[in-house]
């Protein structure tokens, strides 16, 4: 049967990404204590195209993911992942990003019960086989909560608050200086007025309500007390970071954005 | 050429919907001042399909919505536009969802400063020409903060608060005993701890924020109090009326929802 | 401390449903085989509330999804989930609604290579305490083709064809005549001009090519073969079944909607 | 009354961005022919802060944006809006990005009935006043129709085919060399297999189902056509492109993406 992808093409451009998209599937997300999570991906992975072929063979981009659909994977099974796909497919470069929603388990301030908060996780990945360049980046957003410091001192009582989120992405010193997801959330999850929880109880809602109180946050504050921290993680070399708050009292959101490199 | 929508269908099913969804149109929609608004519209329209036909012929659909896209419509015109479908496709019944974004000027409470606030709306209309049935229902979102009720009595200061939904449809007493969106959402916007606003100075946050204190509700208090006021408007037959909290001390949302006939 | 949802509310409102909504939760589903299928949960979990209370606790509904979140479940399990939940809080009623992604093997038609093809599920249930009613829905979103056969019947070559979604949602006749999520998928996923696969070889390409071909169906024919499907099955008391299809010749998706109490 | 957001701040951080985002508001976009087309705009619009302020002021954002919300706006008038907006704020830099839905008229191919189709638009400003820098992109999202090669070529008859996606940023060569979003769309509407249209009576319909028969491609062809359309473009100084098309045989995508500078 004849392989069209394989013809000729006289265009002459070598197309930089083509590959699937908005793929659904299972995936096992190596956890930092040793086992592993099941997760829902959503996964884009593409590979470069050389000038002279007309199309890529994207049944093979499938196969090879439900492989990797059924064992453990982190940072660094992501590098072979791709290295198998130039391989395959015969093409030098590859990219991939897989996202996910990721379970971890939070205690109440006071009470300590547990539960289950979520928090969505990605995992990307640009291999360039030419010049032996892999890039990888870890991604988070974390659900905290945000005081409004300006609402706070105004007002005789009471002061606006909301759920807001930090998206972080952060690329790691090369090699082997990789943070776990787990570690990540941790550095991020305390730099709003107060985490927020899965399961609060009376004693705890208190708690969670005097707290931020007592620390009012603007997203100016968020964003540059998670830049501090970033900073202060060796293994991090460089980190972009975004904070946005549904502010309660409006109808759109407040929003504040970093992009650094670090020494 | 051969019309194979109207050929003979054998499987003897009378189809009750089939037409068109997630159409994107202009449309200008009756303002209560004498005017009108443009607004972009997502439309679901659909019609009644007898037994012997294998299907209907969706691009009069089309023509159609191009038709009424450039005229102001509000209730009374979207019974003349299913007719005109049922007419055009020599079918019985038709039925129509028309949501879109709608702009009402909003006056900060102290500064007085006007901006826009957005609402969602909804026109929904069935028509049933065999028993000359026409229901009509008005939909609507309207953004409010809440603030909890707990939260402020268990505290030392300050209240977990956070934006929230007012999500409202109602059925009107026949014939001709219509509100206008601007008026539904007159009724609704005031049953949070506070209304949200587009423009707030700081005099105005100030005010929003003690207000609020002053004010605190639960889903379940915002659900009741909108309950009450609908039942208050004389020209409403039944309404359905649900809240839904964004909670800022979680990741998962508080909701309340209620369905009525008024006798 | 002071236990606010408790105290007396003075508006005489039995609200119908209150509690959360949009929670994220690991759950495991049980299986036909036998096993269960670790899938990402998002619930809907709510109680009515009797007119003297002012507020219901959220938190225990939190506790209860976590300790559910933890062990298999199907639509047995739904029922005894929503009695912990009515006795835990006192109250006569209480619904549910679980949705999921799910994933099956499904082998090319021609190769037999197997993949995990992904479908959208929902156990939806409702508990009456007062007159023992459970009403127990079981929902799934299954992707096939749609090719046009008026397109195929009009052209000298080519037919316009689109991937379609076939929704459904079952009641059972009680008791104890339930189906499992595969065989609904089973019965629905044949109904188009063909399923789509999660991997194909080019052999399969083209069976799937000429299958559909060979097989033209409007989304009023995808109904109507639904709707003989799901009546020739003896354990469904009644459902709602709707085909959308996204017109690969337009911006807007056409469709096509029936709901059914069988005798 | 205390300006907390004029407060001194000590952590030495020049936030690269803060301000508002999902701010919904109604705009006039200027259309090439001379008028100009309400829209439903979506805002994102930020600044720089200085190291030593503690916070913007989010209330002038939602001033300038009401008061830009009524008159005609392009490309040359988001520049005057950054200034302005820099000029209240007394920082040096704005980034601003306004997202709407765009219609324009397309007729049928051969009855030419007229419709409007529905496009998404962008458009992207960035302002370094330190250097009078300003940087301006003009995004458009394109739906068309894909027919596979592959399927084609190994089928007796027939060949799947899809709706996809052009989506496309463009920045142009400084100063006054501005394409009108019409342009952008002329440009790219006719890279697919055949445009898609709003309303196709049947001989139209014959007419698409036979050109995208005729005329068959890859995301790659549509990825490698778009590319040279846009080369051959003088007012362009780089571009980037992707291609996503909604595979009728898949429940996921496929797609091919690009980046390019014109010498």
């Amino acid at each position: 049967m004849i392989d069209i992808q394989s013809m000729k093409d006289e265009r002459g451009i070598e197309i930089q990404r083509v590959g699937v998209k908005d793929v659904h599937l299972p995936f096992q997300i190596r956890m930092k204590n040793g086992g592993y999570q099941h997760v829902q991906g959503n996964v884009t992975l593409s590979v470069s195209l050389p000038h002279q072929f007309k199309g890529t063979h994207l049944s093979r981009f499938m196969e090879l993911l439900m492989v990797w659909s059924e064992k453990p994977i982190s940072g660094k099974e992501i590098r072979q992942l791709l290295t198998e796909l130039c391989s395959n497919l015969e093409v030098a470069a590859a990219d991939i990003s897989l996202k996910f929603r990721y379970f971890l388990p939070l205690a109440a301030p006071v009470s300590q019960t547990i539960g289950y908060l979520d928090y969505l996780g990605e995992f990307s990945g640009s291999l360039r086989q030419s010049d032996n360049l892999f890039d990888y980046r870890l991604g988070v957003e974390i659900p905290v909560l945000s005081l409004c410091p300006c609402s706070k001192e105004i007002s005789q009582y009471g002061a606006h608050n909301q759920r807001a989120i930090i998206r972080s992405s952060v690329k790691f010193k090369y090699p082997g200086k990789i943070l776990w997801l787990e570690e990540l959330v941790e550095i991020l999850q305390t730099q709003g007025s107060c985490p927020v929880y899965p399961v609060l109880k009376r004693d705890d809602e208190k708690f969670v309500t005097e707290t931020a109180y007592q620390n009012p946050k603007f997203v100016e504050d968020i964003l540059r007390d998670s830049v501090l921290a970033l900073r202060s993680e060796p293994r991090i070399e460089c980190f972009q970071v975004e904070v946005e708050s549904f502010e309660s009292i409006h109808n759109h959101n407040a929003f504040a954005s970093h992009v650094e490199s670090l020494p």
